[in-house]
């Protein structure tokens, strides 16, 4: 495999260093505007090749194209890059659009080609295990899945604290409760200080009796990364501050009373044991990369496609004009 | 001061052994319609006198009626206990609508009567802490406030979650920012299990640049008490499971870049060191007693006023109507 | 069965409280010399007798004799009740010397009377479950218990920390491993501010391949109360202040490798789940009345004898001598 | 500068990296009997030159020699770089013997060259602070220190736990309380699985009022690196294991009362806030190399020097002799 990898800023290294470990890959050429950034990369990357100009990059002889660029210019790049026979490998969120997302997923198809996007989360240990835990039924159908992520956060340009932090959640939430279907969104917060937000709160609404709430913040002084999800076996929850003990499997559930006993108590909980399962720690971005590589040659969808980028999309572009008008209920297209 | 107790279940023996307990108390009743919740008081406090009957209590040379019923009652007994010319003490929530609320004001007003509503929190040494952190003006403006208090709690037959557990922590935000005004509300949340949200999410606005959300749920196999005031000088977390470092101020604040700098990052952090001040650990409940008396014999209105339950009334009536309209944006009356 | 309690003091009143609530148990007669602790305890115990004379209360036709007073007067008050034909139940430590506890127990043994030690955590839930993991083959051989218990404590007149604290490890040690036998200690520490130590070190050699270490310390800025126990299969960590996930359970041992690979790594872990069982919340002092009461109907032995209060007391005793020469190494007579 | 590095396994790559990091250094040196470990460093470090041999690396033109080897090897690969004329750097301990330290000392002092003993934390941010907060008076005089290092590490083959892990720990309290003066060690353990203990604690006395307590585990399943320096004006505990708030400063101290009131409390406590400063995250490592660079330079003692070295050598040496004999006294040579 042959590797071109655009956008050499925050994320793009991190890439580049994954591309360049895979067994698989032969050639990784890393590209950017900077010359700075450009330079910087020769020098930690012995065997990486650099090039300065997009169009340069697409006419060599690469089997990938990988996007490490601001959300509203990846529709642009990307379908570039499929025009020109190449695999993508897009950043999260895929797209600024749901509509965006749509037309790279058909011309994919069109042209044969495979889209990644990298949601990254799903391919750690925990993530899977959560996964594993749901389909094997330990913890019944999920009820609630409760989310926060919130720190000093690097503020962004172009999208508010939603766009930014919340695809990782509602990509684990997709891909940890495959059964349920979203349906509506409201979205509440506020910009403290320029026109996107900064703190936000993000409710979800399903088909099936079940809820979701994402809360996050470039501003707070304490960082917290924690999801709860309540099952009706049992209670999980996933705390991504921990070291070790990340996932804590609760043997707690809600029994409700029967009527006869309606003026006692209402529900009771059955509790027990707590469980904390060990967790695979391989670098989530190798495993990443590895899927990619593995789909591209068995001519398969990547665990992480341009449909499950669409899917969070669509929450994510449903969730901005619904902050727009202060929790205002949108159905999801 | 003499005082009448009505309600001797969950809450009302806390209030028979705090009113039992304050110097200035010469007689306390209890009343209660169930003859083992009386006896079982009886055994318990020696000097307690008890009767079954309200409207006979209300007969009795008392000074102060303390209502611990549930929340639809709250109206019917408090109006009768003001009409008979007693001062009034009311658990959280003060009434189950706010026209109810100013009904008891206005009566209150005309009779020459105190009211007080049992916001226990507000007389914490933590919150006190918090306001005085603020009027002093450490923190600078708040700019937003997230509270989260979740737990595997019991359920109410009558109200939902938010009725149940947010009055605390509304109460905390009215009391700690005294200086903005909310002005509107969004809910969401689900119902798992019978008609009332068993999980929800409560987002203020304000006319100030400032935003509130808070997070309750009675089925979370986690307990989680925290607050964080996010203030433009410092920032504060309230964490009410620790049990000596409550509060925590950080010496964190965002700093906007001008202008001219725009094409690098928008924000940076003044980060530095976190101070834990010690809290006064009196017996809240205690405080509020003391409180209440010295407010009728001075004749002022008590900290924790009907017009302080009215403000948490109108928040959680408000509330009540968008999260039956999934998250429907509602101005305060 | 009928109980006399001598010294009402820090623990006493728990005595009452809990004797008076065992349903097998008429009569509470509290005994001492101060008027002011009588007087409070009447009280709050209405049913609850007192008198101020232990030759007064020898007299009175009772069962059981508790008692409550600094360890040094443990035997002196202890024989007398023995002589007078009473069961006995003594607070920890069981005696200020061996030659002392032997004394009891022999009297005990020739009069048919039963003695109490108050080691009152072997009767938590906690310790019961660690003791069912040992005995059920989870941990494996213990390798080593290593226990903290460090505060901002009480200095106590008569005796240093660690026979102020270590008690309720050491019986916890003897409860949990019935398997290993002590056979020497060295004691280190310091007396910072009067003459006995207020920090300490404690460790405790035996028969068996394994190691015990006690700290002590009543002037720690932070509380801590954890106990590490190094099984061959697993490890078990107790952290008593945490309120629910009290006892962990990892699947971590050590696998030593054969020479061949000697230049490599010694040791290898074997590292995997952890499981958090839940204990039995129960009152320990509850239980352990209970205990004792079933023990003299039943004509046998309580949990923790006489001869497991001696078990401690030559613990503590060689201790001290050790202590004073720094450490020197003192065996268990 | 110029520097050669000798031994390029576990801690020798940091080395390369730090020193190759420095602006004042033009040229780095590895040198591994093992070709796979020095083609590894080749493939990382560009600029990094390598060799197998020693003698070699001695007769290059070099200023400073640094040593990572096995410490029962320091000695002998340190009198050589000396003798060639060499500045030495040595990793912890500084030897196997205090005479080894003695000779290397007298050699460099003779030969006009300078030691540096790779005691890293104290270039880290937090113990930094710590002697800061002492030298200025905040804490008071230091009564007692109580360090816990536990954790599953990796088993030495010619040491024991004590000097593999406590010379951290010593060097932290040499560093941090320069007036008190080490007198005697009484050292406890087990060696469970091999010749050398993996379970450990070491007792320090000192000439003044003051005690110190090191606890070191290879085999513990969980990880603690904790001290707590109990002053007699605050109090301060060090949490390395805390990403951010490692150090807490408590208002704590101990009261102890006039001979009048000696029937009640000895002791009060006097307590108040809690104040975490922020400590500077520099990499500990490549401060280290520019205080030895810059002593050089100016001809003067680097902050961790051969005497320090020495210091902490001589309190291992001697609880070795105590260790094997069970925790007897050994005074300090």
């Amino acid at each position: 495999m042959k590797v071109g990898i655009l956008g050499l800023g925050y994320w793009g290294p991190n890439l580049v260093r994954n591309f360049l470990s895979n067994g698989k890959v032969q050639k990784v050429v890393g590209c950017d505007q900077s010359a700075d950034r450009t330079n910087l990369m020769k020098s930690r990357f012995l065997t990486l090749d650099v090039c300065s100009d997009y169009s340069e990059l697409l006419k060599m002889d690469l089997d990938i194209i990988a996007i490490a660029t601001p959300v509203d210019t990846h529709f642009k790049f990307a379908k570039k890059a499929l025009e020109s026979g190449k695999h993508i490998w897009v950043e999260k969120p895929f797209t600024a659009t749901s509509d965006e997302a749509k037309e790279l997923i058909e011309l994919a198809e069109a042209k044969g080609l495979k889209i990644f996007v990298d949601h990254t989360f799903i391919y750690t240990g925990a993530v899977r295990k959560i996964r594993e835990l749901i389909d094997n039924g330990d913890l019944g159908n999920i009820r609630y899945f409760d989310s926060v992520r919130i720190n000093l956060g690097l503020f962004q340009h172009d999208v508010n604290v939603i766009w930014d932090l919340a695809p990782h959640d509602i990509s684990i939430m997709n891909y940890a409760m495959p059964n349920v279907k979203p349906v509506a969104v409201s979205a509440n917060g506020i910009a403290n200080y320029y026109s996107h937000e900064n703190v936000a709160n993000l409710s979800v609404y399903f088909e099936e009796n079940c809820y979701a709430n994402f809360h996050v913040n470039w501003t707070s002084p304490v960082k917290i990364r924690r999801m709860i999800l309540g099952g009706d076996k049992q209670m999980l929850v996933f705390n991504d501050m921990e070291n070790i003990e990340k996932i804590k499997v609760y043997e707690s559930s809600v029994v409700m009373n029967t009527k006869e006993k309606i003026h006692k108590a209402l529900a009771q909980y059955r509790t027990g044991d707590m469980h904390s399962p060990k967790v695979n720690q391989t670098e989530a971005l190798a495993l990443g990369v590895a899927e990619f590589i593995d789909a591209i040659e068995n001519n398969r969808k990547p665990l992480t496609s341009g449909e499950d980028g669409l899917d969070v999309v669509r929450i994510l572009e449903a969730s901005q004009e619904s902050i727009k008008n202060k929790g205002k209920l949108i159905e999801l297209k």
